[in-house]
Protein backbone atom coordinates (compact mmCIF):
# COMPACT_ATOMS: atom_id res chain seq x y z
CA UNK A 1 0.00 0.00 0.00
CA UNK A 2 2.43 2.74 1.28
CA UNK A 3 5.69 3.52 -1.17
CA UNK A 4 8.15 2.12 1.53
CA UNK A 5 6.92 -1.53 0.92
CA UNK A 6 5.50 -2.12 -2.67
CA UNK A 7 6.67 -5.47 -3.51
CA UNK A 8 5.06 -7.71 -0.08
CA UNK A 9 1.42 -6.09 -0.40
CA UNK A 10 1.15 -6.57 -4.72
CA UNK A 11 0.36 -10.18 -4.10
CA UNK A 12 -2.20 -9.38 -1.73
CA UNK A 13 -3.60 -6.78 -3.75
CA UNK A 14 -4.20 -9.36 -6.72
CA UNK A 15 -6.00 -10.92 -4.22
CA UNK A 16 -8.47 -8.78 -3.45
CA UNK A 17 -9.03 -7.33 -6.83
CA UNK A 18 -9.51 -11.51 -7.23
CA UNK A 19 -11.87 -11.47 -4.17
CA UNK A 20 -13.68 -8.39 -4.99
CA UNK A 21 -13.47 -6.93 -2.22
CA UNK A 22 -11.32 -4.04 -0.90
CA UNK A 23 -10.71 -4.08 2.62
CA UNK A 24 -10.85 -0.88 4.93
CA UNK A 25 -8.83 -2.61 7.78
CA UNK A 26 -5.86 -4.76 5.24
CA UNK A 27 -4.56 -6.22 8.44
CA UNK A 28 -7.52 -8.42 8.92
CA UNK A 29 -6.45 -9.63 5.39
CA UNK A 30 -2.66 -10.28 6.10
CA UNK A 31 -4.15 -11.96 9.65
CA UNK A 32 -6.18 -14.45 7.00
CA UNK A 33 -3.09 -15.12 5.46
CA UNK A 34 -0.80 -15.79 8.00
CA UNK A 35 0.05 -19.72 9.05
CA UNK A 36 0.80 -20.13 12.93
CA UNK A 37 4.16 -21.18 11.84
CA UNK A 38 5.01 -17.54 10.58
CA UNK A 39 3.56 -16.20 13.77
CA UNK A 40 1.79 -15.65 16.55
CA UNK A 41 -1.00 -13.37 15.11
CA UNK A 42 -2.32 -16.70 12.76
CA UNK A 43 -5.59 -16.92 10.83
CA UNK A 44 -6.69 -19.61 13.41
CA UNK A 45 -9.29 -17.84 14.82
CA UNK A 46 -10.56 -16.11 11.74
CA UNK A 47 -10.83 -19.70 10.36
CA UNK A 48 -13.08 -20.99 13.02
CA UNK A 49 -15.47 -17.41 12.04
CA UNK A 50 -14.80 -18.04 8.38
CA UNK A 51 -16.06 -21.86 8.53
CA UNK A 52 -19.27 -20.82 10.15
CA UNK A 53 -19.68 -18.03 7.71
CA UNK A 54 -19.23 -19.89 4.64
CA UNK A 55 -21.53 -22.48 5.96
CA UNK A 56 -24.43 -20.35 6.80
CA UNK A 57 -24.11 -18.89 3.50
CA UNK A 58 -23.86 -21.71 1.54
CA UNK A 59 -26.87 -23.00 3.30
CA UNK A 60 -28.94 -20.06 2.72
CA UNK A 61 -27.93 -20.24 -0.98
CA UNK A 62 -28.51 -24.10 -1.11
CA UNK A 63 -32.47 -23.35 0.80
CA UNK A 64 -33.06 -20.48 -2.00
CA UNK A 65 -31.85 -21.84 -5.02
CA UNK A 66 -33.04 -25.51 -4.59
CA UNK A 67 -36.89 -25.50 -2.97
CA UNK A 68 -37.86 -29.07 -3.97
CA UNK A 69 -34.97 -30.67 -2.25
CA UNK A 70 -35.73 -32.66 1.82
CA UNK A 71 -33.17 -31.65 4.24
CA UNK A 72 -30.80 -34.29 3.61
CA UNK A 73 -30.16 -33.78 0.22
CA UNK A 74 -29.25 -30.32 1.11
CA UNK A 75 -26.87 -31.47 3.80
CA UNK A 76 -25.36 -33.93 1.31
CA UNK A 77 -24.55 -30.94 -1.77
CA UNK A 78 -23.59 -28.51 1.31
CA UNK A 79 -20.74 -31.19 2.74
CA UNK A 80 -19.44 -31.18 -0.96
CA UNK A 81 -18.76 -27.91 -1.28
CA UNK A 82 -17.63 -26.68 1.96
CA UNK A 83 -14.82 -29.71 2.01
CA UNK A 84 -11.60 -29.67 2.33
CA UNK A 85 -10.44 -30.48 -1.30
CA UNK A 86 -13.43 -28.07 -2.55
CA UNK A 87 -11.84 -25.24 -0.80
CA UNK A 88 -8.84 -25.61 -2.03
CA UNK A 89 -9.20 -25.70 -5.53
CA UNK A 90 -11.25 -22.33 -4.93
CA UNK A 91 -8.33 -21.38 -2.97
CA UNK A 92 -5.90 -22.27 -5.74
CA UNK A 93 -7.65 -20.53 -8.36
CA UNK A 94 -7.92 -17.79 -6.06
CA UNK A 95 -3.72 -17.66 -6.37
CA UNK A 96 -4.31 -17.58 -2.35
CA UNK A 97 -0.97 -19.77 -2.32
CA UNK A 98 1.38 -16.87 -3.63
CA UNK A 99 0.52 -14.82 -0.51
CA UNK A 100 0.43 -16.86 2.48
CA UNK A 101 2.99 -16.22 4.95
CA UNK A 102 4.94 -19.34 6.66
CA UNK A 103 7.23 -19.95 8.69
CA UNK A 104 10.52 -21.74 7.10
CA UNK A 105 9.67 -25.24 7.98
CA UNK A 106 6.15 -25.00 5.85
CA UNK A 107 7.93 -23.03 3.31
CA UNK A 108 10.65 -25.80 1.87
CA UNK A 109 8.00 -28.40 2.86
CA UNK A 110 5.42 -26.97 0.20
CA UNK A 111 3.03 -25.56 2.45
CA UNK A 112 1.59 -23.17 0.03
CA UNK A 113 0.62 -26.07 -1.86
CA UNK A 114 -1.17 -27.90 0.78
CA UNK A 115 -4.82 -28.23 0.70
CA UNK A 116 -5.45 -28.44 4.18
CA UNK A 117 -3.40 -25.24 4.63
CA UNK A 118 -5.16 -23.75 1.38
CA UNK A 119 -8.48 -24.53 2.42
CA UNK A 120 -8.15 -23.34 6.03
CA UNK A 121 -6.69 -20.17 4.77
CA UNK A 122 -9.91 -19.61 2.47
CA UNK A 123 -12.20 -20.13 5.32
CA UNK A 124 -10.01 -17.28 7.50
CA UNK A 125 -10.07 -14.86 4.20
CA UNK A 126 -14.02 -15.28 4.71
CA UNK A 127 -13.97 -14.77 8.17
CA UNK A 128 -11.66 -11.76 8.04
CA UNK A 129 -14.21 -10.37 4.93
CA UNK A 130 -17.04 -10.73 7.13
CA UNK A 131 -15.45 -8.95 10.38
CA UNK A 132 -14.47 -6.16 7.78
CA UNK A 133 -17.66 -5.57 5.76
CA UNK A 134 -20.35 -7.01 7.61
CA UNK A 135 -22.38 -10.68 6.33
CA UNK A 136 -23.55 -8.90 2.76
CA UNK A 137 -19.67 -8.34 1.53
CA UNK A 138 -19.24 -12.23 3.23
CA UNK A 139 -22.10 -13.23 1.18
CA UNK A 140 -21.08 -11.29 -2.17
CA UNK A 141 -17.60 -12.87 -1.89
CA UNK A 142 -18.58 -16.37 -1.21
CA UNK A 143 -20.89 -16.19 -4.28
CA UNK A 144 -18.29 -14.61 -6.32
CA UNK A 145 -15.69 -17.46 -5.34
CA UNK A 146 -18.35 -20.21 -5.61
CA UNK A 147 -20.19 -18.99 -8.69
CA UNK A 148 -18.95 -21.68 -11.06
CA UNK A 149 -19.41 -24.47 -8.51
CA UNK A 150 -22.86 -23.56 -8.08
CA UNK A 151 -24.05 -23.04 -11.55
CA UNK A 152 -22.70 -26.52 -11.85
CA UNK A 153 -24.41 -28.45 -8.70
CA UNK A 154 -26.63 -30.97 -9.62
CA UNK A 155 -28.64 -32.52 -6.93
CA UNK A 156 -29.14 -35.49 -8.92
CA UNK A 157 -25.64 -36.93 -9.63
CA UNK A 158 -25.09 -37.25 -5.84
CA UNK A 159 -26.20 -40.81 -4.47
CA UNK A 160 -28.53 -40.22 -1.50
CA UNK A 161 -27.70 -40.37 1.94
CA UNK A 162 -28.80 -43.68 3.81
CA UNK A 163 -31.98 -41.96 5.77
CA UNK A 164 -33.36 -40.58 2.51
CA UNK A 165 -33.34 -43.99 1.07
CA UNK A 166 -34.67 -45.67 3.75
CA UNK A 167 -37.50 -43.13 4.33
CA UNK A 168 -38.30 -43.60 0.84
CA UNK A 169 -38.54 -47.02 0.97
CA UNK A 170 -40.55 -47.10 3.55
CA UNK A 171 -42.84 -44.52 2.27
CA UNK A 172 -43.53 -46.75 -0.97
CA UNK A 173 -45.09 -49.32 1.49
CA UNK A 174 -47.43 -46.83 2.96
CA UNK A 175 -45.39 -47.03 6.15
CA UNK A 176 -44.97 -44.07 8.25
CA UNK A 177 -40.91 -42.65 9.04
CA UNK A 178 -38.33 -44.66 11.15
CA UNK A 179 -37.60 -43.05 15.01
CA UNK A 180 -34.42 -42.35 15.60
CA UNK A 181 -33.34 -42.57 19.40
CA UNK A 182 -30.27 -40.97 20.93
CA UNK A 183 -29.47 -43.93 23.36
CA UNK A 184 -25.97 -42.87 24.26
CA UNK A 185 -23.18 -39.98 24.58
CA UNK A 186 -19.81 -40.47 25.90
CA UNK A 187 -16.35 -39.20 25.16
CA UNK A 188 -15.80 -35.40 26.40
CA UNK A 189 -17.45 -32.18 24.21
CA UNK A 190 -14.55 -32.09 21.63
CA UNK A 191 -14.63 -36.07 21.06
CA UNK A 192 -18.04 -37.73 21.55
CA UNK A 193 -19.13 -40.92 20.24
CA UNK A 194 -23.12 -41.19 19.93
CA UNK A 195 -24.89 -44.05 19.96
CA UNK A 196 -28.74 -44.11 17.62
CA UNK A 197 -31.36 -46.79 17.74
CA UNK A 198 -33.40 -46.83 14.52
CA UNK A 199 -36.93 -48.18 15.04
CA UNK A 200 -39.92 -49.28 12.34
CA UNK A 201 -42.09 -50.85 15.21
CA UNK A 202 -44.33 -52.03 12.27
CA UNK A 203 -41.50 -54.10 10.73
CA UNK A 204 -40.73 -54.75 14.36
CA UNK A 205 -37.03 -53.32 13.25
CA UNK A 206 -34.41 -52.46 15.57
CA UNK A 207 -30.78 -51.45 14.34
CA UNK A 208 -28.22 -49.44 15.61
CA UNK A 209 -25.50 -46.98 14.57
CA UNK A 210 -22.82 -45.22 16.13
CA UNK A 211 -20.59 -42.21 14.94
CA UNK A 212 -18.87 -38.74 16.15
CA UNK A 213 -21.93 -37.09 15.52
CA UNK A 214 -25.92 -37.62 16.10
CA UNK A 215 -26.64 -37.41 12.74
CA UNK A 216 -23.50 -39.43 11.57
CA UNK A 217 -25.02 -42.14 13.92
CA UNK A 218 -28.36 -41.99 12.11
CA UNK A 219 -26.88 -42.17 8.84
CA UNK A 220 -25.11 -45.44 9.94
CA UNK A 221 -28.18 -46.99 12.06
CA UNK A 222 -30.44 -46.39 8.49
CA UNK A 223 -27.48 -48.13 6.47
CA UNK A 224 -28.15 -50.87 9.00
CA UNK A 225 -31.80 -50.96 8.41
CA UNK A 226 -31.87 -50.95 4.86
CA UNK A 227 -29.21 -53.48 4.98
CA UNK A 228 -32.15 -55.90 7.10
CA UNK A 229 -34.73 -55.27 4.73
CA UNK A 230 -32.48 -55.95 1.28
CA UNK A 231 -32.80 -53.13 -0.90
CA UNK A 232 -28.95 -51.89 -0.22
CA UNK B 1 -54.86 -14.03 14.51
CA UNK B 2 -58.24 -13.94 13.41
CA UNK B 3 -61.66 -13.63 15.21
CA UNK B 4 -62.22 -17.14 13.40
CA UNK B 5 -59.58 -19.00 15.04
CA UNK B 6 -58.90 -17.70 18.29
CA UNK B 7 -57.33 -20.96 19.83
CA UNK B 8 -54.52 -22.48 17.84
CA UNK B 9 -53.09 -18.94 17.83
CA UNK B 10 -52.86 -17.91 20.97
CA UNK B 11 -49.57 -20.67 22.41
CA UNK B 12 -48.41 -19.44 18.77
CA UNK B 13 -48.95 -15.70 20.10
CA UNK B 14 -47.55 -16.63 23.55
CA UNK B 15 -44.52 -18.49 21.85
CA UNK B 16 -44.10 -15.13 19.88
CA UNK B 17 -44.08 -12.39 22.52
CA UNK B 18 -40.90 -14.77 24.50
CA UNK B 19 -38.88 -14.90 21.17
CA UNK B 20 -39.19 -11.37 21.20
CA UNK B 21 -40.50 -11.70 17.15
CA UNK B 22 -43.34 -11.07 15.60
CA UNK B 23 -43.36 -13.02 12.32
CA UNK B 24 -44.95 -11.01 9.23
CA UNK B 25 -45.32 -14.07 7.61
CA UNK B 26 -46.95 -16.58 10.27
CA UNK B 27 -47.02 -19.54 8.08
CA UNK B 28 -43.13 -19.70 8.48
CA UNK B 29 -43.41 -19.95 12.30
CA UNK B 30 -46.24 -22.84 11.71
CA UNK B 31 -43.70 -24.52 9.55
CA UNK B 32 -40.78 -24.26 11.95
CA UNK B 33 -43.63 -26.26 14.48
CA UNK B 34 -44.83 -28.38 12.07
CA UNK B 35 -43.32 -32.38 12.59
CA UNK B 36 -42.79 -34.83 9.85
CA UNK B 37 -45.73 -36.84 11.53
CA UNK B 38 -47.90 -34.03 11.38
CA UNK B 39 -47.66 -33.18 7.43
CA UNK B 40 -45.48 -33.12 4.00
CA UNK B 41 -45.05 -29.10 4.98
CA UNK B 42 -42.63 -30.03 8.04
CA UNK B 43 -39.68 -28.05 9.80
CA UNK B 44 -36.92 -30.22 8.50
CA UNK B 45 -35.57 -27.63 5.99
CA UNK B 46 -35.97 -24.71 8.12
CA UNK B 47 -34.12 -26.41 10.62
CA UNK B 48 -31.31 -27.02 8.29
CA UNK B 49 -31.06 -23.22 7.48
CA UNK B 50 -31.57 -22.30 10.90
CA UNK B 51 -28.58 -24.57 12.30
CA UNK B 52 -26.14 -22.79 10.17
CA UNK B 53 -27.89 -19.43 11.41
CA UNK B 54 -27.45 -20.15 14.86
CA UNK B 55 -24.14 -21.83 14.21
CA UNK B 56 -22.64 -18.48 12.45
CA UNK B 57 -24.73 -15.98 15.31
CA UNK B 58 -22.94 -18.29 18.24
CA UNK B 59 -19.15 -17.88 16.47
CA UNK B 60 -19.89 -14.25 15.55
CA UNK B 61 -21.12 -13.76 19.28
CA UNK B 62 -18.06 -16.20 20.92
CA UNK B 63 -15.43 -14.54 18.36
CA UNK B 64 -16.43 -11.16 19.70
CA UNK B 65 -16.62 -11.94 23.56
CA UNK B 66 -13.42 -13.74 24.02
CA UNK B 67 -10.61 -11.62 22.26
CA UNK B 68 -8.02 -14.32 24.23
CA UNK B 69 -9.34 -17.72 23.24
CA UNK B 70 -7.93 -19.91 20.67
CA UNK B 71 -10.03 -21.66 17.86
CA UNK B 72 -10.08 -25.26 19.69
CA UNK B 73 -11.66 -23.52 22.80
CA UNK B 74 -13.79 -21.66 20.55
CA UNK B 75 -15.17 -24.72 19.06
CA UNK B 76 -15.63 -26.16 22.02
CA UNK B 77 -17.78 -23.60 23.81
CA UNK B 78 -19.75 -23.31 20.52
CA UNK B 79 -20.18 -27.37 20.60
CA UNK B 80 -21.89 -27.12 24.32
CA UNK B 81 -24.21 -24.36 23.21
CA UNK B 82 -25.58 -26.09 20.31
CA UNK B 83 -25.81 -29.39 21.62
CA UNK B 84 -29.02 -31.20 21.83
CA UNK B 85 -29.37 -31.09 25.34
CA UNK B 86 -28.71 -27.18 25.48
CA UNK B 87 -31.15 -26.63 22.45
CA UNK B 88 -33.89 -28.52 24.37
CA UNK B 89 -33.64 -26.50 27.43
CA UNK B 90 -33.43 -23.51 25.82
CA UNK B 91 -36.78 -24.92 23.71
CA UNK B 92 -38.62 -25.98 26.95
CA UNK B 93 -37.95 -22.31 28.58
CA UNK B 94 -39.32 -20.76 25.57
CA UNK B 95 -42.63 -23.64 25.83
CA UNK B 96 -41.93 -24.25 22.26
CA UNK B 97 -43.53 -28.02 23.31
CA UNK B 98 -47.00 -26.80 23.57
CA UNK B 99 -47.30 -25.25 19.99
CA UNK B 100 -45.53 -28.05 18.27
CA UNK B 101 -47.55 -29.80 15.91
CA UNK B 102 -47.38 -33.55 16.00
CA UNK B 103 -48.71 -36.74 14.11
CA UNK B 104 -50.96 -39.37 17.16
CA UNK B 105 -48.29 -41.75 17.56
CA UNK B 106 -45.59 -38.92 18.27
CA UNK B 107 -48.26 -37.05 20.22
CA UNK B 108 -49.08 -40.41 22.57
CA UNK B 109 -45.33 -41.36 22.75
CA UNK B 110 -44.84 -37.77 24.33
CA UNK B 111 -43.00 -36.30 21.37
CA UNK B 112 -43.19 -32.84 22.39
CA UNK B 113 -41.30 -33.76 25.56
CA UNK B 114 -38.60 -34.98 23.61
CA UNK B 115 -34.96 -33.39 23.48
CA UNK B 116 -34.59 -34.10 19.86
CA UNK B 117 -37.69 -32.88 18.41
CA UNK B 118 -37.35 -30.04 20.94
CA UNK B 119 -34.15 -29.13 19.50
CA UNK B 120 -34.60 -29.68 16.31
CA UNK B 121 -38.26 -27.22 16.38
CA UNK B 122 -35.88 -24.84 17.62
CA UNK B 123 -33.11 -24.67 14.95
CA UNK B 124 -36.37 -24.65 12.64
CA UNK B 125 -38.02 -21.31 14.53
CA UNK B 126 -34.16 -19.62 14.36
CA UNK B 127 -34.46 -20.35 10.44
CA UNK B 128 -38.48 -19.36 10.09
CA UNK B 129 -37.05 -15.81 11.65
CA UNK B 130 -34.02 -15.47 9.73
CA UNK B 131 -36.32 -16.26 6.33
CA UNK B 132 -38.79 -13.82 7.74
CA UNK B 133 -36.67 -10.59 9.00
CA UNK B 134 -32.99 -11.61 7.98
CA UNK B 135 -30.13 -12.03 9.84
CA UNK B 136 -30.01 -9.26 11.81
CA UNK B 137 -33.67 -10.31 13.28
CA UNK B 138 -32.19 -14.04 13.87
CA UNK B 139 -29.21 -12.19 15.50
CA UNK B 140 -31.43 -10.29 18.17
CA UNK B 141 -33.44 -13.77 18.74
CA UNK B 142 -30.73 -15.81 19.30
CA UNK B 143 -28.98 -13.47 21.47
CA UNK B 144 -32.62 -13.40 23.73
CA UNK B 145 -32.85 -16.82 23.68
CA UNK B 146 -29.11 -17.80 25.01
CA UNK B 147 -28.89 -14.41 27.09
CA UNK B 148 -28.26 -16.05 30.27
CA UNK B 149 -26.21 -19.03 28.87
CA UNK B 150 -24.13 -17.10 27.31
CA UNK B 151 -23.42 -14.92 30.37
CA UNK B 152 -22.58 -18.11 32.50
CA UNK B 153 -19.96 -19.46 30.04
CA UNK B 154 -17.01 -19.84 31.88
CA UNK B 155 -14.14 -21.05 29.33
CA UNK B 156 -11.57 -22.66 32.04
CA UNK B 157 -14.98 -24.45 33.37
CA UNK B 158 -14.39 -26.91 30.09
CA UNK B 159 -11.23 -29.28 30.21
CA UNK B 160 -8.90 -28.30 26.95
CA UNK B 161 -9.62 -30.73 24.44
CA UNK B 162 -6.49 -32.91 22.95
CA UNK B 163 -5.32 -30.78 20.42
CA UNK B 164 -4.93 -27.98 22.27
CA UNK B 165 -3.58 -29.85 24.99
CA UNK B 166 -0.82 -31.35 22.83
CA UNK B 167 0.45 -27.82 21.49
CA UNK B 168 0.67 -26.35 24.92
CA UNK B 169 2.86 -29.08 26.26
CA UNK B 170 5.09 -29.37 23.07
CA UNK B 171 4.94 -25.24 23.45
CA UNK B 172 6.52 -25.88 27.29
CA UNK B 173 9.40 -27.91 25.46
CA UNK B 174 10.28 -25.52 23.24
CA UNK B 175 9.30 -27.91 20.12
CA UNK B 176 7.14 -26.39 17.01
CA UNK B 177 3.24 -27.69 16.74
CA UNK B 178 2.49 -31.35 15.27
CA UNK B 179 1.42 -31.56 11.64
CA UNK B 180 -2.09 -33.03 10.96
CA UNK B 181 -2.11 -34.85 7.43
CA UNK B 182 -5.23 -36.35 6.26
CA UNK B 183 -4.03 -40.30 5.08
CA UNK B 184 -7.14 -41.22 3.72
CA UNK B 185 -11.05 -40.60 3.14
CA UNK B 186 -13.44 -43.32 2.95
CA UNK B 187 -17.70 -44.36 2.26
CA UNK B 188 -19.73 -41.68 0.51
CA UNK B 189 -20.26 -37.84 1.28
CA UNK B 190 -22.81 -38.51 4.20
CA UNK B 191 -21.48 -41.53 5.73
CA UNK B 192 -16.94 -40.72 5.64
CA UNK B 193 -14.43 -41.95 7.75
CA UNK B 194 -11.14 -40.04 8.16
CA UNK B 195 -7.78 -41.08 8.98
CA UNK B 196 -5.50 -38.76 10.28
CA UNK B 197 -1.78 -39.03 11.03
CA UNK B 198 -0.24 -36.76 13.75
CA UNK B 199 3.49 -35.84 13.03
CA UNK B 200 6.17 -34.44 15.52
CA UNK B 201 9.20 -35.17 13.55
CA UNK B 202 11.78 -33.73 16.79
CA UNK B 203 10.19 -36.38 18.55
CA UNK B 204 10.50 -39.14 16.10
CA UNK B 205 6.91 -39.97 16.90
CA UNK B 206 3.49 -40.90 14.69
CA UNK B 207 0.08 -41.70 15.78
CA UNK B 208 -3.00 -42.17 14.03
CA UNK B 209 -6.75 -41.00 14.50
CA UNK B 210 -9.98 -41.95 12.89
CA UNK B 211 -13.29 -40.18 13.09
CA UNK B 212 -16.53 -38.92 10.96
CA UNK B 213 -14.96 -35.88 10.75
CA UNK B 214 -11.34 -34.50 9.67
CA UNK B 215 -11.09 -32.31 13.25
CA UNK B 216 -12.66 -35.60 15.32
CA UNK B 217 -9.77 -37.54 13.41
CA UNK B 218 -7.26 -35.25 14.85
CA UNK B 219 -8.34 -35.02 17.80
CA UNK B 220 -7.90 -38.83 18.22
CA UNK B 221 -4.72 -38.47 16.31
CA UNK B 222 -3.44 -35.63 19.41
CA UNK B 223 -4.92 -37.99 22.23
CA UNK B 224 -2.91 -40.86 20.94
CA UNK B 225 0.19 -38.90 21.19
CA UNK B 226 -0.50 -36.91 24.63
CA UNK B 227 -0.96 -40.86 25.56
CA UNK B 228 2.50 -42.07 24.15
CA UNK B 229 4.33 -38.43 25.63
CA UNK B 230 2.53 -39.81 29.32
CA UNK B 231 0.79 -36.71 29.56
CA UNK B 232 -2.48 -38.28 30.01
Amino acid sequence: MSAKSPSPSSPRNELSRRLGYAFADPALLERALTHRSYGSNHYERLEFLGDSVLSFVMSAELYGRFPALAEGELTRLRASLVKQDTLAGVARQLGLGESLLLGGGELKSGGFERDSILADALEAVIGAVFLDGGIAAAQAVVARLFQSLLAQLDPHAIPKDPKTSLQECLQKQALPTPDYELLETSGDAHHQTFVVECRIPELALRTRGEGSTRRAAEQQAAQQALAQLGTK
